[in-house]
């Protein structure tokens, strides 16, 4: 009796489904979305004096229904072939990303009750709430490409990062080193060069501090240029990258057109 | 009679002619574009102190011409095959996107005749007049491969989307959380925060809102470095699309010289 | 003896060539750069009181290389197949880009001394002697698959045109609505809006002009994130453009394994 | 002897190894980021002052480490065939970019021992410590396939450096001309409007200068819209590059199954 249940609730909470399942998976998808929404609200004053009370009620009603959708998950997770050895199984399963993401997203309910927290530490937690939003990641189904996409442009991403760090120290010492004289509180250190350095090469240019000496400006326009370079880098790998998923994707294969035999690539 | 006119009128209207057609197309394609033109100039207080009468004589002749254009398109559909059926065909006709902008850029005009609007609600209304640009839709030739390339991506774009929400999320929060007790007035609440948020990783960055801490700025940056990927995620997205487009056009078939048999690829 | 004169200056003038025609093009190039650097730092008021007599005598020599160069252009120009018909040849040599550019490089200097100006139309003449600067692009190599890939791609970029200014009038239209009564100067009309949307879609984000209620901040923020498509969407067709120029030139024939016959792609 | 313990040096620190080799990489790679780390800390004002003597020391061991590994390496490359020769080999090993790195990482260290510096200069020298993050480029490994793209799309990168230099000199010469008379101190010269120039085609748009007249906006909504190409040109180039290394590396070839004979490509 108890394993057809879990069975059933098995294929309704893990599996693409339609009818029954299909509804929990968008009633839980609007649930998440709605608590993170809660979330941001309630850190305007004004709407969290009107209706404070009714995103705490919201809140309580969230935390149940994802404490109850945890221990489900946990429950039927012995259904698939990998986690299928009982308790062990389970211990995997709580370990997965997934199910991580979870558990996450109904701690800060339960930790100021087992723990006392300052002011602060509070206020933390209810950010933390936020992470509900990673709960979505479950229901988006092209997931896989981007970490196949990643997975394949690694190495090169990984350059781009050098390429970022290498361009960011050496345009906020020079920087640092011309400007400082005249300007000694923005330019104080290379690390506030680097501020400068990190809205120039970003193109952010939020106009709080940039060069105004002349040989500033001419240096600050060459290091704008390159960063032009740090979009151009990442697009390109990353072009390259979907454009190899996508070959892969599609088969070819050759054929002969005399015993109408493949002709195998290597 | 009317049929020939009605044939003779679809094939100028509707199909790619020369001469008269073509010349109609043009007409109409500038009529649209001064027309948006004349909205916004006539927003421009001094402008339309001076020039006021003749934007209003402009603005009910282009209403006559696009309100017959309309109802000659509406006449001449059935002449199209999938509109065949007399009035059941008109009004599916009518209901297709590019029926429904026309109908869109006549509106405006006749609305505030059959009832009556406020001052506000007309002001309203006068922008609306801005959906005629839409109409040059109809003149453009290669929406269909952006079209192509949208459905061939449509859920790696939507994850795009989901990337961004998560960023624009945990970004703000982070920020709200390091900022709000040195700056309370401008980064008062997540949502002040988001404005941020976006500003930042879309490189805007205006400079009206800012993190000052030091660790305000250290998350501020690897944030704004974060927003690079925003733009490399779909440049490269949409660029495998376009590859692909582009490869599907090519046809790739390989004929054998002895047989010319094909070589099938599948 | 002209003859041969002219096929020898001919070679060494329009052929890529080594020793003295590569010397003669080196000299040009430096020129032409010199020449643009001299506009810029003439326009310094302090270089031009100083070096003003260094950078007028510079600009003579210069006027007389170039139109030397120009008339031996022209008269050259008949060894080429295509202008050999004497005069009628030169007379179309003389109306291609390039001939043009160079008289453009030259003309600013003859046309005061034949028609009299007055000083601010002086001074814009002065600038069109920036023109000299294309003529750099006779020595630039690569030209040639940029053109190839805009004549691919030329409907695709027309239509991110089209994106782009249906993105810029929609986007104006709709801040001024929601800003206006707030910020009746800035937002004084969709012109004025205007300058707003093109900061913003592009990124650049002066800091002048930007929505300050909740409002326009949301619908700001929608505009700020629909702008990373008006990068990705150029980048995407211009990466799909160079991908094929790069497949049409790398020539991938097949050969049949039996008879080593090409097999042909159709 | 020696033999036996240079070649076994000459693996370790040569050579992609495990154990002992593997950990001095990580040894030396932690090493040079801590160096770096240090030389953006020093030049905090507070921190030097508390922590500048551990600073110092630290400092002093880094020489003494980097010398080694210098002189080391020097000792070990004749054990590589290209420069086996004996001193003649030592020699072009010291002219190899990656051993002029590891010479200007210690090199700041010596050199004011050597000659006397004035304090400015000093200053400078200890910038140039922060070139000890180019001995990072040892380690990273996916640096061949950078250098291939940019082999191959050398001319056409160069084509777009020649792009930005046209739009940067004709944009802040129209630019200049238009708003001089209005902002006769932001727009005083040409190079001032380059600052302007640059700050836009790159997006990062500052705020410390902006048209201001109706002309100067239009002109410079312009410049701003084809700032767009800027990052969209090299970002495709750079995607095909990426696509064509993917495919070399992708081995295509065809074997007919008949036969096992290679079906040539050419």
């Amino acid at each position: 009796m108890a394993g057809n249940a879990k069975r059933l609730l098995f294929e309704i909470m893990e599996e693409d489904g339609r009818g029954l399942a299909r509804g929990i998976d968008l009633f839980l998808l609007l649930l998440i979305l709605f608590n993170v929404l809660v979330v941001l609200l309630e850190s305007v004053a004004g709407l969290n004096e009107e209706y404070g009370e009714i995103f705490h009620r919201f809140e309580n009603i969230s935390v149940i229904v994802f404490s109850i959708e945890y221990l489900l998950r946990v429950w039927v997770c012995t259904e698939r072939g990998e986690f299928a050895e009982g308790r062990a199984g389970r211990v995997r399963y709580a370990a997965t990303p997934m199910a991580l993401v979870d558990l996450a997203a109904i701690l800060p309910f339960y930790l100021p009750l087992l723990f006392p927290f300052d002011a602060r530490m509070l206020r933390l937690i209810r950010l933390v709430r936020l992470l509900r939003l990673l709960k979505v990641i479950r229901y988006s189904e092209s997931l896989r490409i981007f970490t196949d996409v990643y997975r394949m442009k690694k190495s090169e991403l990984a350059m781009v990062f050098l390429v970022i760090l290498f361009l960011l120290v050496f345009a906020s010492a020079i920087i640092y080193h011309v400007e400082q004289e005249t300007q000694p509180v923005a330019f104080s250190s290379i690390p506030a060069a680097m501020w400068w350095g990190v809205a120039t090469l970003t193109t952010v240019g939020y106009g709080d501090i940039y060069p105004i000496t002349p040989l500033g400006k001419f240096f600050g326009a060459i290091i704008a240029l390159l960063g032009i370079g740090l979009f151009a880098l990442p697009a390109g790998i990353l072009g390259s990258g979907f454009v190899g998923a996508l070959r892969r994707k599609s088969s070819s294969k050759f054929y002969c057109p005399h015993c109408s035999e493949e002709i195998t690539r290597k």
